[in-house]
């Protein structure tokens, strides 16, 4: 694990907000992202687990770490950007990981992004989650045009519930965001 | 689990640095602790694993995670003001963990203070060894009564380790910590 | 004096705002909160004065400047941790006061602390017409938690005037209290 | 002129230099990159127009202005993330000008990345010359993993020099760029 | 050009800014008002070419570049304390770019400040246009007090507009102005 | 009293150190400043009196507190811009005061400028000193531009020093100095 390369993500502002206005000083970081990521990851796996549902609360603890440590090479790159060759961006992201010294979270990187397991399910919501929360803190200090962000992660959400065919689980996850996000 | 308090912290920068003459804007805050405890966390839990040693993967990160978390409600209270009152500033973390909505964790909380699991061992070596990889960026910016702070910590690895009777144990997180520091 | 541990609190935000959210770069240190309380001390004493009451005015400038400053050493501990034990805090800052070479303040700092001197009713207003300035001033900006620090000054301010049995004096610290705050 | 979206490049920090540890209250932003390419543009510029070399100067300083403006769009890619795929980046760019209401300036755009022009050179040089300034700045404040850059470009700059077939122009760009970095 | 120097206005929050309670954080710098400068006098230049006027935009950007540069050496001082000796500033601000090995600039600061070629209503306008918008942003934002130096500006743009005796210049410049506020 | 003008000093840096490199986010703002002159201003006044000089502390601290204040209207004006026309920049200042409200201070800033009340003498030593103390950690981060502005602090209280025709003062006040100094 190549440490003194991952710690700069903690100067890293995430480009979303500064791209829409929000100096750096105001702006959370990739670090602070993460740390959200992994709060909520725990509290939605708690929840399932409460309600009866099996979940892995080592992996999913570790994929919401590991999910935006690639940033730590390349920075945090617009969906704009990458929306058109998604594979490209896969390919570089391990690279990057493997650069870290973090190859072995290849597999669990894949995880994240197939999105199959129930755990990557937790914590891609818990990364829209924490971006909705983070957005509505700068909506609220009159920063307008991050309204689009936040509007954009409450529809990734809802694709992300409506496509789930075990009911039970729907239903467990949406109570979970509501408490969440009524927070 | 009241996240809008929680995420507070990550406006609050560490006080050893400020009291230090670190400027806000370079030192890390909270949740940036928080982050690079988690991760050292999961690296020595790892690094543990493949030693044979068996390390409850899930409490180790779900201890980093919320080591500080009291910070959310007191603030980052400096060693000197604690040491004549551990007790009472036990107390009050826990009611601070309680008013998060945090009750719960209080246990873990406390395995962590009283530091006999190996995962209590753990997380608080990452913490130690944290505050040592910032204190150390301090310093090579030019922050130089920082270097105390380093030096504190470094003797309470060393009395950690020295206090281990798991030979097994106290090699393999030698090992780590070297590991970790030469990075 | 030990001038070079006392200006770190130029690099420490209040805990008050940046536990309500405010980002350090947008919240006022420990040593603007200072400067404001001893200009608003000035501007109270100078009233009372020219209402020909007698003030000790080097006394409440000297005052207003050390009232803060065991903060170089414990930080600014939150009202919350502080209020179940309240003399072991006390003991806690004058042992402060003392480390920074400034144990002879610490008579006047108990005259502040026990407020019964005109001078310590003078001063500890002007620490919470200074907390209410810069409050506002953030609400203003849309970081709506700080209210509740508002009200609770305003309410510390009503119960000083209150407790004063000297109505002359009540009645112009009344209109001086107003005068600042239409400011 | 989308400038409402222009703007916000002023909040963005480069991400070669937050990367490597510089936190953004102390890196520059891409404005001010673009800011000091402008200028040094303007000086090279004159500089071979004193030495007798034709060089539009209007052309060389819109160039500047425009060669970043992109990243209002896409945020400040590494080079790491482009290397591999240069021209799917080229076609991103040459949207988000489109997007941005300066679809009129792709042709400058592709000038300049392609370098054949003498304006695009001086733009080329200037961009890196605008980074080895920044970046000997930060190497002397103590963020040593910037001197990688540095020296990257510092290689860039002999290559672009050594492959200028136009011996005068050779001499004078070798010349002006001596000038710029003794400062 | 004495670049080490100049570059330091990067550093430099305007001071209208600062003065009406914007934190250096959020206002922004004389390298980023520099740059919009810049940038909207490249668009205020085409759109009057493209209306069939003669400008010389190279003129025109040097100009905007080089307009607040004796801000390298003098800081930025406000309307309130040049007004009374303009001549005296005026003396002062030419000495500065001197003494930045930036005198050869000295005829075109002059046109600047006197407003008699069209290149230097360009610039002024760009230059009010530009300290508009980002005082708009800044109000929305919540800094009220900005907002008299926002009407200040829309003012002086409405008196230059109105000075203009050539009238297809005024009505050409009248709408650039319309559709970049719009903007 | 204007406060909420005069508490928008809290967000101007000195000029000084900006135009020196320093970043707003590490520089000390006018507040600090002055909060810092004030406390060395109460340090030498009794540093003195306990030495049998007769000071008038509350004329002393006052005076400290007022220096700088005409600032929250003309900003932090530089040496350089000042010091062909000094009468002019006492005009502004004396209007400055008067508009914050503090009309009633002109003649201790008037003292303040012509030093030669003992309290004015203190006030400015403490002015530069408090600049030297601020300098000085500023050369220690990287700064080396700062270096300057600290040589001249230091030969400008050498000739104060030098100027005093009363022995037993320029002692006592030597001895301050370096007191203050090697702390």
């Amino acid at each position: 694990m190549k440490i003194s390369s991952i710690i700069n993500i903690r100067h890293v502002p995430r480009t979303g907000w500064v791209l829409r206005g929000v100096p750096p000083a105001v702006a959370e970081t990739i670090s602070d992202h993460i740390f959200l990521v992994t709060l909520l990851s725990l509290k939605i796996s708690e929840d399932l687990r409460e309600r009866g549902f099996e979940v892995d609360v080592a992996k999913t603890l570790t994929m919401s770490l590991v999910h935006d440590l690639p940033e730590a090479v390349t920075g945090d790159i617009v969906r704009y950007v990458k929306e058109e060759e998604p594979s490209y961006f896969k390919i570089i992201e391990e690279k990057s990981l493997e650069s870290l010294g973090m190859g072995k979270y290849i597999p669990l990187y894949k995880d994240f992004e197939e999105r199959k397991s129930v755990e990557s399910i937790i914590v891609k919501l818990s990364d829209y989650l924490a971006t909705i929360i983070e957005g509505r803190r700068l909506v609220a200090l009159g920063y307008r045009d991050v309204e689009e962000i936040v509007e954009n992660m409450e529809n990734l959400i809802k694709n992300i519930l409506k496509s789930l065919t075990n009911i039970q689980l729907k239903d467990a996850l949406e109570k979970t965001v509501i408490d969440v996000l009524k927070n």
